[in-house]
């Protein structure tokens, strides 16, 4: 959990030239993945004032980007790019965060022309300015991630790793899904030393079978499987990851299928290197067994993004990109999934993730 | 946990009047609380897909709301007030939320004026439209809870009072900040049986003077003071709690503190009722003695939200209101507080917190 030297990284730069290719002068992110990525700073998990408004960040043609934020949000200088503008989103007198963000928006972009995400960007921002939609320009540059970007998702895999093992410690016949959760919580904050974000699904028995869904009061059985998909967000970053394991002795029908997933990953690991097409790596994932999702997505400051490993996805993979693999095979009556996470290299691919994925 | 009947409530026929006030026709609610408010409908705790925009909610003038949802974000039927209208917010294909999101809203909307929330309602959705902002009117209307509305806030301060009672069991030297609040949020979701929002602010020792902060990897003292303060969503309406207690012997001039802010808090509790304004409420707390925040604040489908309790604010209390009353005391060595929350009646108020207040 080293410190990180706050330059300004390359990616800023790639964003100010997406805004110029649709005429913009200036860029004005509004998705919270967005503006981690330009700035550094991940808002605290849980814990946005429902007084402020979201942080926006804006990159003007000198290429420095500014974090607008509301003053009563905790933000770590040490890991910000760029400045940081305060406004009052707290105080015991009338609050207007909108107008401090119109104010401080209209004096950075100096009236231009901004590239912005209008999927995110407020309506009550948006009226006074000069806008131009680059939310799919941004999201394609966000999938090439800088030397920063790849140590935090290395970090956050790692927590997922923790998560994981923690899980086969915990689960047993007795315990809820609830209470499993829990538990992997807990290993997942101690083991970063600070409070992250977790999205996961936990389904045990025949929920398998709904492929995802939160964690619920059912309690696990004798012969139950259980499949854990566990995504952590380190500093904004995130991990992914996915097993499935069986508390008595599977079925040899599930073990045949959870080895065909597993080879579909071993397999997929193998072939990912610049050039490949996301479609072919799609289709060379379902050879292994057909299943009603993605067959993987790239990972960053948000925990699905571009590239999407679908059927016919035109996208090649590029070095600095950091994509999720996650063969499933599911019936009626049950499901089971396994996922890793990679980056691209020049000749190949880097396993992030080093969690069991034993049945 | 029971069952709530699926009729449409009163506040939907206010949120109405509310949009006639300013000329419209329609509600389009944006604010994730008011979308609850309106539908029922509160989204699973972590669970947004980042392929799908937040969910939102149509009301027309036969005064029945629309929930509009992405396909792929888990909808409890059982307790949602009129209709479910999904999108296709997550396919192996192309996506179009936004576009799917516009053609829904002209079409419930018909072309006529809508009464949105601008600071929420994303830009790409606002520009075929022609809205007003009622953002101000519909978070007034949303302070005078319905009794369903009461009953799930009395489960959720419930959810408050299982947390701080694990706290208490689970504190003492030698736990780190992280740990305990791990506990504590194991212990909430195992008492509501399901996965509930949870925001919470834990401080020890000197960090107790920072008024507010997540959980650190800061390990408990012999004597260290512990404040924390835990918020719960159950089903999307908010509870709110904070207690301040001390490891060994608090020192005497900390314990006349902390006798100073429950006193302001039984004071205030006496004085709730119809037509005290919210400003002479709050000079009432700070009498006991002042400090830098709220004194309190409403709660509903939001944690923070209409009346603010503070300092000269005009608003008169009604029955119907529900909100939390937080006197404090910090100096530059350590801070306290303690937090109820209260719902306004015909002649005063009942107590909906039941959670140890002692140090």
């Amino acid at each position: 959990m080293s410190a990180r030297p706050v330059t300004i990284p390359q990616r800023v730069g790639r964003a100010l030239g997406a805004a110029r290719d649709v005429g913009a002068d200036a860029v004005l992110a509004a998705d919270p993945a967005t503006v981690t990525w330009l700035t550094g700073h991940a808002p605290a998990p849980r814990h946005a004032s429902p007084f402020a408004m979201a942080p926006l960040a804006v990159v003007t043609g000198d290429g420095r980007p500014t974090l607008l934020v509301s003053d009563d949000e905790p933000v770590d200088e040490t890991v910000v790019f760029g400045d940081v503008r305060a406004y009052e989103g707290y105080s015991m007198g009338e609050l207007d965060p909108a107008g401090a963000l119109r104010r401080a928006i209209a004096e950075l972009a100096g009236g231009g022309r901004v590239a912005t995400e209008p999927s995110a960007l407020p309506a009550i921002l948006a009226g006074d300015l000069d806008w131009v939609d680059a939310g799919t320009a941004l999201s394609r540059a966000r999938t090439i991630k800088d030397p920063d970007e790849l140590e935090l998702l290395r970090t956050a895999a790692g927590l997922c790793d923790a998560g994981q093992r923690r899980l086969r410690e915990a689960v047993g016949p007795g315990i809820t899904e609830l209470e499993l959760h829990a538990a992997v919580e807990a290993a997942v904050h101690a083991a970063a030393g600070e409070p992250v974000g977790i999205v996961a699904s936990l389904l045990s028995g025949p929920r398998t079978a709904l492929i995802g869904g939160p964690p619920s009061a059912r309690r696990l059985e004798d012969d139950d499987i259980v499949m854990y998909d566990l995504a952590v967000s380190y500093r904004g970053y995130w991990g992914d990851s996915c097993v499935t394991l069986a508390l008595g002795t599977a079925p040899p029908g599930l073990r045949a299928r959870h080895r065909a997933a597993c080879a579909a990953l071993d397999d997929a690991r193998g072939r990912v290197r610049p050039g490949l097409r996301a479609g072919d790596l799609d289709a060379a994932i379902r050879a292994f067994g057909d299943f009603a999702h993605h067959a993987g997505h790239g990972l960053g400051t948000s925990y699905h993004e571009m590239p999407r490993i679908v059927p016919g996805a035109d996208c090649a993979l590029l070095p600095g990109m950091v994509i999720a693999l996650e063969p499933g095979s599911y019936d009626e009556r049950e499901g089971l999934r396994v996922e890793q996470v990679v980056a691209v290299t020049e000749t190949g691919c880097d396993l992030l993730s080093a969690h069991a994925l034993d049945l």
